[in-house]
C-alpha cells in the first residue's frame, strides 16, 4: 500500500510554520508499514489543491491531507476535494450537533461561520473530532481513499490514532518496520562509510548514515513480521559493531553525556573538569543528565593562562616553556584539576578555537586533551579544520574530550 | 517569479527528520517578495527525484532542491537532475581541490568516494561550501533556473545567504525588501504581543513575531524604493522600542552574549561566574565570543554542595540555614568569585532544574541569580515552569542570568 501526504495551507509556504505535520503523519505510517513516496504542500487555493489531490490520486492508494479544515475563508480544502470528486457537499446534522455541543459545553456562542464546518462530501464518512470542531472526512472514490485532517497538530494525531491508523493496519496485515540508530564518534563520516560501503547496499536491514557535527548516525530499518525484523535489525546491528567497534557509543536517543555519566556510576568513579578553549561546553553537556552531582564534582572553565594558575593549578613555568595550547598543559590541567577537587579522574582541554591566535606551528583548531586517573595521565592531540569556524571547533573538542573520557572508561 | 521547493531525503518520508530547511527557504523566499505556490518531497531515487523536478519546472520560474548531496550511495540529486535535463556530469577540478584541502587541514585522508561530489552537470555553475565538502549547483535551463544545495541546515543556509538569495534579489528588480530583527529578552512571548498588538496589524514595515526559547525575535520588513525601506524601518524599529524599552536587547544577527561582551569592554570590567543549575552554559555562551578572555576572567562549575563551599568558598553555614537554593547562597556565589577571582563582576546561579530535588517551597524551575559588583550584591527570584524540561529550564536560567549581567552594565 502507497500513501502520499498533502499539507494544506499558505502559513506553510511562507515559512511561518514548520510542517511538523508531515514528518508525524509519515513516521507513523512507516511503522503500519505503509510506503510514502511523495509529500506535497499547497496554499489555501482550490485550483493547487485540486492539482495536488490529481496527481496524488495518479499515483497513491491513500492520500492524506492536513490543514484548511476551519471556518474562515480560507479554509477551502473539503470543498475543493468534493469538487476535485465531482461529490456535492451536504449538510451534517450529527457534525451540526457536535459543533453546538462543544460551544454550549463551553459556555460560548458560535460564530455562523462555524457550521459550515458540518458541510461534508455526499457519501463520505465523517471522522469524529474530540478535541476541535472541525470534523475529519473519510471518502473511498474509484479505488482510492482519502483521509481529510485538521491543520491543528492535537487535532489530527487525536484522528490519526483513534481512526485512520486504525483503518489502515487493518487492511496492511501484519507487516511492521522497526528502525534502530546506532550513533558513532571518532571518525570522520566519509571514513566511517568506507568501512562499511557493503553494508549500505544491502536490505532487511537496510543501513543509512546520518552525518552531524562530530557525530554519525547509521539508521537500521526492517519491515516484515515482528520476529523477523527483531532479527534483522540485531544482525544489522552485530554487522556494523564488528566493523566499527568502539566507534559506535550508543544506540536509539542515547546521547554521549549520557555514556559517560553511565560508565562513571557502573564503577564508582567521580570527575572533574578544567577546561579552556570549550569554554564550560563539557561540564554543560554532562550536567545535562538528571542526578549529575553524584559523579561531577567541580568544573573549572580557565580561559586565561592566569585563571589556569590560580584557578586550577597550573605551574606557571609550564605554560611559559610550552605556551597554553601544548600536550604539557593540557596535562598539567588535567592533573590539578583532579588533585584539588579530590575525583578520581581528571579532564583537561585546551586549544585555539580562534579566529585568531593560530601560527603555522599552533594553526586554529589545534587541540590537547588530556586524562587524569590513578594509572597516570595521557594526552591526545587533535586538528579540527578552521573551517568548522570557532563554535563549530569547540563543539568538536567537547564532543571529543566526552568521547576520550568514555573509553578510558569503558576499556579500563 | 515564481519558485517551488523539492526536499529530497528518504528520512523526511519515513518522518525521522522534520522539514525546517523547506520552512526557512519559504521565508526567506517571502521576504524577498518570491512566491512559492508548491513545496514537494521525494526520496532518494531518481525516477521521482526526476517527476518532482519536471513538475516543478512546469509550473516554476525557480527550482530550489535540498538534499542527497553527500558522498554516498543514496546521495543521487545532482545525478538525477543532469539525467532529467540531458546534462552530462564533468569532473570539476576547483570542486576536487576544495575537497583535497578540507581533507588536508584536518589531517584526514578522504575515502575515494568523496570525490563523487566533484561531479557536476556540464554548463553548470558551482555554489561554493564554505562549511562543507558538497558544493551546490546552479543551472539555467531553457528560462528555468535550478539551484541544488545540501541538506545539512548549516551548510545549505550559508549558501542561501551567500549565493541564492543575492542571485534571486538581482532578479526581483529595483524594489527591495529589507528586514530588521529586534530581539528581545526579558518577558514572555504574549505578554510582549500584547504590548505590540496594534503594531503586528500594520505594513511598511510588517512586524512578525518570531518565539524562541527564552527570546522573542521580531522580524520588521518592508518593500519599496531603498530610501524609503530604510526610512520604514526605522519607523518601526522606534515604535517597537518605545513600546518595549530595554527588553529589546539587539538586532538582527547580534546574541545576547555579544551584546554584554560588548558591555563589559565598554566600560572596561571583567567577570567571573559560579553556576550551579546551568552547569556552564553561561561560561560557554560568554566564551562563545573572540577574544573574550580579555574579560571573562575565570567560571566555576559548582554543581555539588561540597563544590560551593570549596571552590567557589560559599559559607557552609549558609547552605546549611538557606538551602543550596536560595537568595543567600546565590549571593554568596556571585560575592565569592568576584573576590576569588578579582573580577569587577560576579555572577552567580543556583537552582532546580529538575526533574527530580523539587518540592512545594522549592519547586522544580525556581532559579536565583545573584550579581555582586563596586555597588553592592543583589539577587532576582525566578520561577519557570516545570513543563520546560531540564534542558529547558537550564536553557532559560542561563538567558536570564546574561540578561541581568545585560541591564546592570548598560543601566548602571
Amino acid at each position: 500500500m502507497r500513501a502520499e501526504i498533502i499539507s494544506v495551507g499558505t502559513e506553510l509556504l511562507l515559512g511561518q510554520i514548520v510542517d511538523t505535520n508531515a514528518a508525524y503523519l509519515a513516521q507513523r505510517l512507516a511503522e503500519i508499514g505503509v510506503d510514502v513516496h511523495f509529500k506535497q504542500t499547497v496554499g489555501d487555493n482550490a485550483t493547487r489543491v485540486e492539482e495536488a489531490l490529481r496527481l496524488a490520486m495518479s499515483r497513491a492508494d491513500v492520500v492524506l491531507m492536513t490543514g484548511g479544515l476551519g471556518p474562515t475563508e480560507d479554509d477551502l480544502t473539503v470543498a475543493a476535494v468534493a469538487a476535485t470528486l465531482g461529490l456535492e457537499l451536504v449538510y451534517d446534522e450529527t457534525v451540526a450537533d457536535h459543533i453546538r455541543r462543544f460551544f454550549e459545553t463551553r459556555g460560548r456562542v458560535p460564530s455562523s461561520t462555524v457550521y459550515k464546518q458540518a458541510l461534508v462530501p455526499r457519501g463520505a464518512h465523517v471522522i469524529p473530532n474530540d478535541r476541535g470542531t472541525a470534523p475529519g472526512v473519510h471518502i473511498e472514490h474509484r479505488g482510492r481513499t482519502i483521509f481529510i485532517m485538521p491543520g491543528v497538530p492535537y487535532e489530527m494525531k487525536g484522528m490519526m490514532e483513534n481512526y485512520v491508523l486504525p483503518a489502515l493496519r487493518d487492511r496492511t496485515g501484519l507487516t511492521v518496520i522497526r528502525s534502530r540508530v546506532l550513533r558513532i564518534t571518532g571518525e570522520g563520516e566519509s571514513a566511517i562509510e568506507e568501512r562499511i560501503k557493503d553494508l549500505l547496499q544491502q536490505t532487511e536491514p537496510t543501513i543509512a548514515p546520518y552525518a552531524k557535527l562530530g557525530e554519525v548516525h547509521l539508521r537500521l530499518t526492517a519491515k516484515g513480521a515482528p520476529e523477523e525484523v527483531d532479527a534483522a535489525l540485531a544482525r544489522g546491528e552485530a554487522q556494523v559493531r564488528e566493523r566499527l567497534g568502539d566507534l559506535v557509543y550508543g544506540i536509539d536517543e542515547q546521547t554521549l553525556e549520557e555514556v559517560v555519566a553511565q560508565a562513571l556510576i557502573a564503577k564508582n568513579l567521580t570527575l572533574a573538569v578544567a577546561e579552556s578553549c570549550t569554554g564550560g561546553l563539557i561540564s554543560y553537556r554532562l550536567t545535562n543528565i538528571p542526578g549529575s552531582s553524584t559523579y561531577f564534582l567541580e568544573g573549572v572553565v580557565a580561559y586565561s593562562n592566569e585563571a589556569k594558575i590560580r584557578d586550577v593549578g597550573v605551574d606557571p613555568t609550564l605554560i611559559a616553556t610550552h605556551g597554553a595550547v601544548s600536550a604539557e598543559v593540557a596535562e598539567a590541567m588535567a592533573g590539578a584539576i583532579r588533585r584539588r577537587s579530590g575525583a578520581a579522574v581528571g579532564l583537561g582541554v585546551t586549544g585555539i578555537a580562534g579566529p585568531a591566535g593560530g601560527n603555522p606551528d599552533k594553526p586554529v583548531g589545534l587541540v590537547y586533551l588530556a586524562l587524569a586517573g590513578a594509572g597516570g595521565t595521557m594526552h591526545r592531540r587533535l586538528t579540527f579544520g578552521a573551517e568548522a569556524g570557532r563554535q563549530g571547533i569547540r563543539v568538536l573538542a567537547a564532543q571529543a574530550g566526552l568521547n576520550l573520557l568514555r573509553l578510558h572508561l569503558t576499556r579500563a
